[in-house]
This record gives C-alpha cells, sequence and structure tokens, in this order.
C-alpha cells in the first residue's frame, strides 16, 4: 500500500465545512464569525509518551484527547485537524485500528480531519488542532487573582499510579508494590479532553490550565503568568489511589531509618501516591481559578458535566516570585521536592 | 537544560499580530481580514528526509520552505507557525545552529512562531503553517482546463541529482558516477519556497501545486483533480544539470545489450539524469497552469521573480482516465516506467 493509497483509505473524507479539505497543497479554514482560532500542537513518540502494549484503537483516540485538552483550557470548540503520521511499516490491520480510534474521537468532538501527511520512520503521531474561540472569552493562565478559588475538574494521580503500575509489570515487581485498578488503567489510556467544560468556563473562570504534565507544574504556570501564589489543600485533591495517608511528609522521611518493613512500605506507598496526585502527567483534567463569587456556579457546572471535581486552593497576592504551596490537613505547608513532567530531565 | 528553559532561550519571541502568542495552551489567531487561513503540516524524519551530514542551520532552514511551499502552491503569504521538534538529546549548540537557521526563514516570510512542543526521541521535526489567502484567488489543483499551458518556476533535477551524488559518496561509488556542483548541493539542501511568486500568481495561474515529490506525480496530481491530460516536453524543462542527451529511452534502453563500456556509461548517465527530471523530488519549485492568453504575462512574472522558469508542456481534455505524458524531442510519447515519490514503496 502507497502512502496515498494509505491516506485515501484511512484519512479521507468528504464533506464537512472547510473552504477547501484534504486533497489539496493546503486545507482552507476560517474561524466562525467574531472568533479567531486556538491553535495547538502535540507529539506522541513510542516509549516516550506512550508504552508499546497500547492498542492501537487507543493510541489513536489518545492523540486526539491530549490535543483537544489544550484547546478545553482555552475555553476552545474543536474544529479542524491535521494528522503527520510517521510508520515504521505499513501494518494495514495496525493503521485499521489506529484509525478507528481517531475517528471516534474526531467525531465525538465534531472535528475534520483536512490534512497531514505519512512518512517512513520511528513510530510518532503529530497532531495540530484548531478550534473556536471569541478572543475576549478565552481562557488563559494570566487572568488568576489574589481571593479566587482554584479548582480541578476531576481525580488526579490516577493515571500517574496506572503507569507505575505498567512500568512495574514491565520491568519487574519493585517496591512499592503497585496495583492499579482497570478503571485507573483505562484513565491513563484513554484520557479524556474536558472540552464541554472548557467552554461552559468562559466568563466563568479566570484562568485555566490543562493538567498534561503534573499539578504543582501546571499550578506554577498559572502563579507565573499571573504574578501571584497559590496554596493546594493537599486533602482536597479528588484521586480514585486508595487508601493513602497524603499527611506523610513528602520525600522528607528518610524510609531507611524505618525499621519495620510493613512501616516502611507503607510511607513508601503513600510518598508514591503524593508523587502521582502533585507531579505525575496524562489527567488532562482542567485546572483553574474563579472568583469565589462564583463557588456555587462551578460546583454546578462540575455536576451538571458530571464530573468529581473540588475545589483545592486559593489563591493569594504574591510576596515576590510567585509560589505555589502544598499544605497538609493542618494547613502547613509540606516539604516538596519533585516538580512536573519536564521531557528532557527525566528519563 | 530542561524543556522550558529550552523553549524559552530559543525558540520564544515576544510581538507579532497573534493575538496570543507563544506562552499559553494554545496560540490565538485569525486570518486578516476577507482572507482564511491555507494550512499545512510536514515532518521531516532523519534518514527520510535528510541525511545525517545536513548542517543542523539548513535543517532549521528546510523544515520553514518545504511547509512554505504548500502555502506557496496556494498563493498564500505565510503568517503563524507551530513547531514540534523531537530530539535524542539536549545539544546545546546544535539546537542553536537549528533555531539560527529557522528564524532566518521564519524572518525572511515574516512568519511568527507562536507555539509548538519538543520532547525527546529520534530526531524529527514537524512544522504546521498557516497563510492568508482570500477563498476565491486560492490556487488549487483543480483549475486546469484543456487549451492551458504548464509552466514551472525553476530548474529540476538538481536537486535529485546532488541527493544521488551524496548517497553514492555515502554508499561508495556506483555507476552512473554522478558528481554534484556545489550549487546543486545547495539547491537541495536548502530548498526556496516560491512564496512571493505563488501570490503574484493568483489571478493568473488556473491550477498550481508545488514539486515536492516529482515532477511526474505532481503533474499526475493536477491532471486528476482537473480531469484533464497533460503533455511535458521534456526538452523544455529547465535543468542545471548539465551535458545530458534527453532524448534516450527511458529505462527502456537494455544497458546489458551494449558492448561499449563508455556508450553503457552515456546512457546509464542520460537515464539518471531523466530520473532526476521527471521523478526526484526536493525541488520545491511551483507546477502550475496558466491559459495560453496569459503566456506573456507569466513570462514577465518569472523574469520579475529571477526565476529561470518555463512553459514545459499542455493541458487537453482527457478521453477517459486523466493521463500524463512525456513527449521527446520530435513530440513522441516516450515510456516512463518511474512515478513520482511515495515514501512508503521507495527505501
Amino acid at each position: 500500500m502507497t502512502e496515498f493509497e494509505l491516506i485515501e483509505r484511512f484519512f479521507k473524507r468528504g464533506g464537512g465545512t472547510a473552504v477547501l479539505g484534504n486533497g489539496d497543497d493546503c486545507a482552507l479554514v476560517a474561524p466562525s464569525p467574531d472568533n479567531v482560532f486556538a491553535m495547538t500542537t502535540d507529539t506522541l513518540v513510542l516509549g516516550r509518551h506512550f508504552l508499546p502494549s497500547l492498542a492501537p484503537e487507543r493510541l489513536g483516540r489518545r492523540v486526539v484527547h491530549v490535543n483537544c485538552s489544550d484547546l478545553a483550557a482555552m475555553g476552545a470548540k474543536p474544529r479542524y485537524a491535521l494528522l503527520s503520521l510517521t510508520l515504521p511499516e505499513i501494518d494495514t490491520s495496525w493503521v485499521a485500528a489506529f484509525a478507528r480510534g481517531l475517528w471516534s474521537a474526531l467525531d465525538a468532538f465534531g472535528i475534520e480531519l483536512v490534512g497531514g501527511n505519512t512518512t517512513r520512520g520511528p513510530l510518532a503521531i503529530t497532531l495540530t488542532a484548531l478550534g473556536d474561540v471569541p478572543p475576549a472569552q478565552a481562557l488563559t493562565r494570566s487572568g488568576a487573582r489574589a481571593g479566587d478559588e482554584l479548582w480541578v475538574s476531576g481525580e488526579l494521580g490516577d493515571a500517574g499510579w496506572a503507569l507505575a503500575s505498567l512500568l512495574r509489570e514491565r520491568d519487574g515487581a519493585g517496591e512499592p508494590a503497585i496495583v492499579a485498578s482497570a478503571t485507573q488503567i483505562e484513565r491513563y489510556e484513554c484520557p479524556t479532553a474536558r472540552v464541554a467544560l472548557g467552554i461552559a468556563l468562559r466568563g466563568v473562570a479566570s484562568s485555566c490550565i490543562d493538567i498534561s504534565d503534573g499539578l504543582l507544574s501546571e499550578a506554577q504556570h498559572i502563579a507565573s503568568a499571573s504574578g501571584v501564589d497559590i496554596d493546594i489543600d493537599i486533602g482536597a485533591i479528588p484521586t480514585g489511589i486508595a487508601g493513602i495517608d497524603r499527611s506523610d511528609v513528602w520525600a522528607a522521611t528518610a524510609i531507611d531509618a524505618v525499621a519495620c518493613d510493613g512501616e516502611r512500605r507503607r510511607i513508601a506507598r503513600a510518598q508514591m501516591a503524593q508523587h502521582c496526585l502533585l507531579a505525575t502527567g496524562d489527567a488532562y483534567e482542567l485546572l483553574f481559578t474563579a472568583a469565589p463569587t462564583r463557588h456555587d456556579e462551578v460546583a454546578r457546572l462540575l455536576a451538571a458535566h458530571a464530573l468529581p471535581g473540588a475545589c483545592i486552593g486559593r489563591v493569594s497576592r504574591t510576596g515576590g516570585a510567585p509560589t505555589v504551596r502544598v499544605l497538609d490537613a493542618q494547613s502547613r505547608p509540606m516539604q516538596i521536592a519533585i516538580k512536573g513532567w519536564d521531557h528532557f530531565s527525566h528519563e
């Protein structure tokens, strides 16, 4: 099968609202009246952003949701996408499954795939997504104000917990023993971009970002862009990770100093859970701020979208460099050693 | 150096016309009044689209021109770009040189880099480019009409000749002996997107495509999209390949049947040259059609842009399946065995 046949068979469709869709040198597209385009691109590389065990259908779904999560964080409505697919070989059944997952997600969001390319090389997928948003209503990172509340749109930590369990399965068991539920594995492999919530938050949220890297680093982005401090109550963060004690001091407890094996395992597990809550990525939930007067409205919006989100902190004036603090159950600042995901500082 | 520091240091700038540029979840952009966006994406993979010997500065330049060549083929004016950079490691001097080449090309076209991402993996670069074009004036592949003339904007074959010479250098010498000039190597490594010409051809050309793969396959795209036949005079194609006899019958001469070594080499070289003229890619010239009444105007436009282009053929009504024919100096159809580049059918 040639490149052209591959595109023709799996990635081309007629119709749509594009002035000119798939099949020329460029697609021709325009935002809706009074809107501008929000535009984002993301690359998923095998072994870095997904494991070889990820089913191709889930991979196709994932690349759409990962991109749309950025659109959601701007309050934009997804419209168009370009796909760049690099494959080591043409395995027709693999491509068919990938395309099924891709189209199911594109269709769910009403996105037209208007172009792209396929090439041979190490497996990697880049999707570029465009969405509509009225410019004055776009949700940026820079609008958080002292007094605002900090919200998250769903549960955190499960994707990181699932990834840790998958990696331990692959590499052989280690400490701490981590077993992820099927729900947690699915949350990791099939994240859901909070597109409808993002649109509903226009005019409600004062700032917004999606949690692709980790809660702390995303909160720091808002703090830095808005010039504010942010306090996060660790006990308030919704999570699907069961039976953890959030008040164990993060990475500060010297596990080696604990004599009892059971106690050592308990602390290691609690630290791992805290790491998943605060610093692992792949959650693709929205982290946003809103004035306290909007509290009930935000709670209603979350409920209307069937999301178990929660108010997890507060914005305050910064004394100097914008800072994110994590508070324990007694509102005492915790010692946090680890920041969010960075593609070049982690392996 | 972290991902964020890398982006901050090499790929971020302030200012520009974007509603919101680099640094949030998405960029916010809009086409100029009465325009739509032409949108394209291209991926360059190490070993497939460029050799390891390509200097990083030239690679940075190349990725911009390759994308803008698609905008040029639509008659669009480049505006915005997103960069997705996958690197095996952070080599600061490599990234600095790549960024220099990238910015020099972006600046030459007046493009704002409004976002993207960096990640770790096998070296690959995806650029997505957006340009402005009034929708009614966009140059598509489907407007060629019987009677139109076929034009090319520059010289063909040199990039293919240079690549063949570089590959022979890498793999050890073979037949035919190919030596490329410095000009030909530069044409291959540093293609120039014909952006100004593309804009000038609005309202003049009836159809247009850029030659990224090969003359024959691009001409076939126009023929198929327009529902016409196309005849190409091989002797009329401008080229920098010196001293070739274009009338040798393509791939049909049985070289093995020729007794004399000198004659065998001459034929092999001529066949290689024909292959470069007709079927190798990387030229990034514009291939377009225009009514014969526009002949002098097109010639003037090419001269005004200092391009050695030429009228190389004619469009005619198709008798059935749209067909591209190559004619020799006596206007006899030649036997052509090879089609354009396809990423999955060639190695």
